[in-house]
């Protein structure tokens, strides 16, 4: 059976998860600190490959849902996504045989190990995602034919909702007035599938991904390493494609807001070193959508558009992005299963409202010349 | 036990009921085809009164939440509240002994009896307002200690969600959020409560009382008589006072707008007969709220304000006012249960933002001189 996750693994995952998480899927620190106390108090979690997980078996994902901005002032008690769980299980008349990350994030790659440690259940290593996104419909799951309902949504105070939707886009749409309603912030447990589906439908291995990627920043300094080496090499284990570096500069501009229950807006960069002379631009909503290199785009949703403070090589989630910041921005091209042509209908950046192609970050790179303009 | 509710009284039904749904409640010609319909299809519905109905049985309203406005132009199929119904005993683990409805008004009196003929149970005689209020926790079973969750709320396309909150105040916030995501109607079952509680709690025969004002508006004509006649001896056997005349004038001004699922607006009338050089104004949410006599107040929620056709005496919704129609615009007090001070605080007029103390139409109309002012 597959390995075991710890308390130092949570800290890798943490700031992995938030490099795949393309600026989203929430802060890494609180849902870091609410999964260590789960496995200090519950004991270690069991990672299971997905092919380890019986065809019939009950899996279901479970996350956060909402505003990251609102969920810094109403951290959660912890046991509202169980909550959410154990409702699912009564409504279903079965019991989950795993729970699993619906999306990569600091977030939301953390909280499912909160459920998973206090319920004793295994989590699957693989997710809907394999980053994150907005929206509840934007899951694999979704895009090879899932149904995301039953679902149940908890918040803080106790409220919860089971929710049923006659398809997944309406899903996100009710389930959305629901979390908007709780105060901006929902616990979910959502996309209750077979484990033939989640084998089908999943992309895997993200969990691994992500605690090695952590594990090379924070590791980088004391092997005299570049960060982005071991990042790469971490990278080439995987189906994602190596990390290309778009832009180093500073941070001069943040406009944000929070909308009808997400956080939007755009981070502008001027550039420092090779680009000097040179500025940058990224557009997001939760997650990091679009990146322009003096106004030419350069990289383009799924594809990972990640910040990295430039002295860790830690990410940093729109949350965290401020006036005077330097960073270093990379691309990271997504896998195959998350570049089909249903996949991008359903998260291409049309779907965002950008009148714009997807173009795999790894050809947009061969177009740009970095160093002065 | 009880009487037997077929076609024809369901016909005075829904006049009496939009009469006592002081201008709310939803469209009476709907409910009526629907409720028709339902008893052609599946036989009468027996009216039980509430004494009849056992300490320990299960009893639960049903009806429509949502924007009037928006009913007319998203009909139902007529399924919805008895899938919430079916949802709920499922939740619940238990039968429903017999449904009720939740208000008066032309469709929450009537929705109840297709869901009473739909399942064959019993419908009582009595509800949770005694007469229609936007909000779902102004209902007597909320002022005196019922708890509205577990409720399940259902969309003519089949979605559908179980709500469970920690207040009923919170259950109203969440569940409108949901029917507004719905597209602004949704039909409900909710405070599934004991036989106990229903005795305790709600307003007792207003199914009767509806029966008998549509009767006494309907056969007026017929019996030579004054129809506000036949009202009052309907109103002199019940728990209301009797019906007050306070204002006959012209509509000159409609303001209506759908806003966060609710109608909300101003109609204005200038008087006609012995009220000629006169002016009189309504505010309304779904409800008349509050009505001015040359500015000054004379009727208040939760006291009915009502406004009759000056030709028929048939009611006329918030929806149905229209520039141009002749009315007459009566007060009826309504039964000391809505008027304690518990009550007044869940549906006075400062709960609907007004800064005026609720003062009995009774008592109001005896400073009122009607004629030329």
């Amino acid at each position: 059976m597959g390995q075991t996750i710890g308390v130092k693994e949570i800290e890798y995952l943490a700031i992995g998860a938030a490099v795949l998480g393309t600026g989203g899927g929430g802060d890494p620190y609180i849902g870091k600190l609410m999964a260590q106390k789960a496995i200090e108090e519950c004991g270690p979690v069991t990672l299971l490959a997905p092919d380890e997980v019986p065809d019939d078996a009950l899996v279901v994902p479970t996350a956060m849902m909402g505003a990251p901005t609102v969920f810094f002032e109403k951290i959660p008690n912890g046991d509202e996504a169980l909550h959410s769980l154990r409702r699912l299980e009564e409504y279903l008349g079965k019991k989950a045989f795993a729970v699993m990350p619906m999306e990569c994030g600091g977030l939301n790659s953390t909280i499912p190990f909160v459920v998973a440690a206090r319920s004793g259940l295994p989590l699957v290593d693989a997710d809907g995602m394999g980053r994150a996104f907005p929206e509840l419909q934007m899951e694999t799951f979704n895009v090879y034919g899932v149904s995301g309902t039953p679902m149940v949504i908890t918040d803080e105070r106790g409220n919860w909702c089971l929710v049923n939707t006659v398809d997944n886009h309406l899903l996100e749409y009710i389930a959305r007035g629901i979390t908007i309603r709780m105060g901006g912030v929902g616990h979910i447990a959502e996309y209750p599938m077979t484990g033939k589906e989640m084998k089908e439908t999943s992309i895997h291995y993200t969990t691994t991904l992500a605690i090695n990627i952590g594990k090379a920043i924070v590791h980088a300094r004391e092997r005299l390493e570049n960060p982005l080496e071991g990042m790469g090499k971490a990278l080439a284990e995987s189906n994602y494609g190596e990390p290309l570096v778009l832009f180093e500069g500073k941070i001069i501009d943040v406009d944000r807001r929070t909308v009808e229950g997400f956080t939007r807006g755009t981070v502008t960069l001027e550039g420092l070193g090779t680009d000097a002379g040179s500025h940058f631009k990224v557009e997001f909503q939760n997650e990091n959508l679009i990146a322009y290199r003096n106004d030419e785009v350069v990289a383009t949703v799924p594809d990972l558009i990640t910040f990295l403070d430039l002295e860790t090589y830690k990410p940093i989630t729109t949350e965290g992005l401020r006036y005077g910041y330097r960073t270093i921005c990379i691309g990271i091209p997504t896998p195959p299963i998350m570049r089909t042509t249903e996949a991008l209908e359903i998260w291409g950046p049309k779907y965002f409202g950008y009148d714009l192609p997807f173009i795999p970050v790894e050809e947009l790179a061969k177009n740009v010349k970095r160093g002065r303009s």
